[in-house]
C-alpha cells in the first residue's frame, strides 16, 4: 500500500470524525458519555489489530514479535503522554479562551517537525522546514476569526501561564507522536503485534480514567460499565469506528511514512473538515479560509515534491536574457 | 551600486510616502490639491535626470544615446497606460468597496509574473512561480479585515463587472511595468537619457490631466499653474521629493534589475507601513498582519535564495535513516 493513499484516507476519515461528532450531538450537547468514545475506539483497534495478529500467525511464516518485557514496557510510555497531555490541555483552557486555543494547537505542527529532528535524526531540507512553517501559518490564517465574528476581543490577551502551557501541550503531542514513531520503527515486529501492545494499554489507560471520573462524580450515575452504552446512537457507533480506524491508519503511516506524513494528514483534513461545514452547517465561507487553503497546498507541494521539478529552470531558456545576479555576491 | 540596495531603499521610501501623505493631511483632507504632487513629482525627476545626464556628457566618454523618432515614440507609452489604468481604477471603485478594492490589488503581483514572463521572456523555476503565488496570499493576508471592524459585509458582494475591472486594472499596472523594464533594457542607452525621455511626456502627460480638472470644473478655482502651490506645507513638499525619488529608483531597477524586483519591494514596503502605522497611528496590529509577514518573508527568501542552499539536505545524514518514498513512484 502506498503512504500517500492511507494519508489520504487518514485525512478523509479525521475530517468526517469533526462532521460525526457534531452530527451526533443533539441540541448542542451529547446525550451519551464523550468519556467512552476513545475506550470504545481503543477496545476496537485491540480486536481488529488482535484478529489480524491471529491470521498472520496462521499464515505460513510466523510474525516478528519481541516478547520481553525490556520491550513491552515502552508501549504504556505514549498512553501516559497523552494522559499527561490531556491535562495540560485541561489547564490551558482555563486560562485562555478557545479561539485562542485553537490557533496555538498549530505550533504542534512545528514542534512536531522540531522533536521529529532531535529524536529520529531525519534531516530536512530547508525548503522542507519553510513548508512546515508555512503549513502552520496556513492552519492559523484559515482560522483568524473574520469581520462580523461576535466574539473576538479577547484573542491573545491571555496570561503568560496560558502561552506557556500552550507552549507545553504542543511539545508533549509533538513527543507522544514522535515517541510512538520510534516504538513502531525500532525494529521489524509484526505492526499487529506492536498495535496489540499499544492498544492493550491505550484500553487499560481509558478505563482507568473512566473509573476515576466516577469517583470525582461520586458513583452518582453508577459506575461506567453499567452506563457505557448510554445514550448511544448510529451516529455515536459511527464516530466510534471512525475514531478507531483513523487510530489505525495513524499506526500504519508511523511504521511505514512518518510523522510529517501524519501532521500534513491531519491539517488538511481540518481544512476539508471547513470546507465540508460551508455545505453541511451553513458555515460563512471567509478569504481567510480560501488564503489558508492556498497556503496549506503550497506547503504540501513543497514539502513533497522531487526538489528538482521545484528548482529547475524551463529548458528551453534563452541565451540572451538580462538577468540579475541573485547569488548575492 | 548593488540591486538589493536600491530595493531596500525603494521599500523604505515607497513605506515613508503613505506616512508622509497621511502626515500631509489636515482634519482628515487635502488643503493642497493633491493632482499637483505626481506633476511636481515628474518635474523633479525630469531636472534631476537632466543633470545627471548634463554631468555624464561633461565626462569623458559621450554616453549612447539613441535620438531617432522611432525610439522616442516609444516612450509616452507607459504614461497612456498609466492614463488608462487611472480610469478602470476609477471605474472599479464606481463597482466595489475599497477594502475589496485594495484587496484585488494584490493581483497584480501574479499580472506582473504572467507579463514578464510573456513579453520579457524570462524563465522562472516552479519554486519562484510559487513564491509569487504566496506574496500575493501574503499582502491578502495582512489586510483582511478583522473581527470588531466596521465596514466588512461589503467584502465580495460586488457585481461582476467590479471584478472584471479589477483584474483589467492588474493587467494595465503590470503591462506598464513590463513595458517600461522592455524600453530601459531594449538597447543600452543611458539611464539618465532614457529618463528624460520617460519624465518628458510624464510631466506633459500629468499637465494635460490638470489642465482637462479645470475645464470638468470650468475654471472655478483658476487655471491650474496659478494654484500650483496652494497650501503647500513642507510635508507637501516632501510627499513631492519622495514621490519622485521613488520613480528615480524604479527606472534604476527597471534597467539593472527587474519587474519581480520592485514588485517585492513594494509589496514590503505596505507591510512596513502597516507595521509602522502601529507604532505612528495607534493601529491595532492584527493576527493577519503578523501571518502576512511571515508569508511575505517565505516568500522573498523563496524567490531570491540560490537553490541550493533550499533543496539540499544537511551534509551529515546518517546512512541508517528510514525514509520515506517521496518521488511519487
Amino acid at each position: 500500500m502506498q503512504w500517500y493513499f492511507v494519508a489520504a484516507l487518514l485525512t478523509i476519515l479525521t475530517s468526517s470524525q469533526g462532521i460525526l461528532t457534531t452530527l451526533s450531538q443533539s441540541n448542542g450537547g451529547y446525550k451519551y458519555d464523550y468519556a467512552t468514545v476513545p475506550f470504545l475506539a481503543e477496545v476496537f483497534k485491540l480486536l481488529v489489530s488482535s484478529v489480524l495478529l491471529w491470521k498472520e500467525c496462521r499464515a505460513s511464516s510466523s510474525p516478528r514479535m519481541t516478547v520481553e518485557w525490556k520491550s513491552i514496557r515502552l508501549f504504556p510510555i505514549p498512553s501516559v503522554i497523552y494522559l499527561i497531555h490531556n491535562n495540560v490541555q485541561f489547564a490551558t483552557l482555563t486560562y485562555v479562551d478557545t479561539s485562542t486555543y485553537q490557533i496555538m494547537g498549530n505550533m504542534k505542527i512545528v514542534t512536531t517537525a522540531i522533536l521529529f529532528r532531535m529524536f529520529l535524526k531525519k534531516k530536512l531540507s530547508n525548503l522542507q522546514w519553510i513548508a512546515i512553517i508555512l503549513l502552520a501559518v496556513g492552519t492559523t490564517t484559515s482560522q483568524v476569526k473574520g469581520c462580523g465574528e461576535v466574539i473576538c476581543d479577547s484573542l491573545f490577551s491571555a496570561p503568560i501561564q496560558g502561552y506557556m502551557l500552550g507552549i507545553l501541550s504542543a511539545c508533549l503531542s509533538a513527543l507522544a507522536g514522535v515517541y510512538t514513531e520510534f516504538l513502531m520503527k525500532k525494529n521489524n515486529d509484526s505492526l499487529y503485534w506492536q498495535n496489540v501492545q499499544l492498544y492493550t494499554f491505550g484500553a487499560i489507560f481509558n478505563m482507568v480514567k473512566l473509573l476515576l471520573d466516577d469517583f470525582r462524580g461520586g458513583f452518582e450515575n453508577g459506575p461506567w460499565w453499567q452506563r457505557l452504552l448510554n445514550g448511544y446512537s448510529i451516529t455515536t457507533w459511527m464516530v466510534v469506528l471512525n475514531l478507531g480506524t483513523t487510530g489505525l491508519l495513524v499506526s500504519w503511516l508511523m511504521k511505514y511514512a512518518d510523522n510529517i506524513v501524519k501532521v500534513y494528514s491531519t491539517s488538511m483534513a481540518m481544512l476539508l473538515t471547513m470546507i465540508l461545514s460551508v455545505y453541511l452547517f451553513n458555515f460563512k465561507p471567509t478569504v481567510q479560509l480560501f488564503l489558508g487553503i492556498i497556503i496549506c497546498m503550497v506547503s504540501l507541494h513543497m514539502y513533497f515534491a522531487p526538489p528538482s521539478t521545484l528548482v529547475d529552470l524551463p529548458v528551453t531558456a534563452s541565451v540572451n536574457d538580462v538577468s540579475v545576479d541573485r547569488t548575492g555576491s
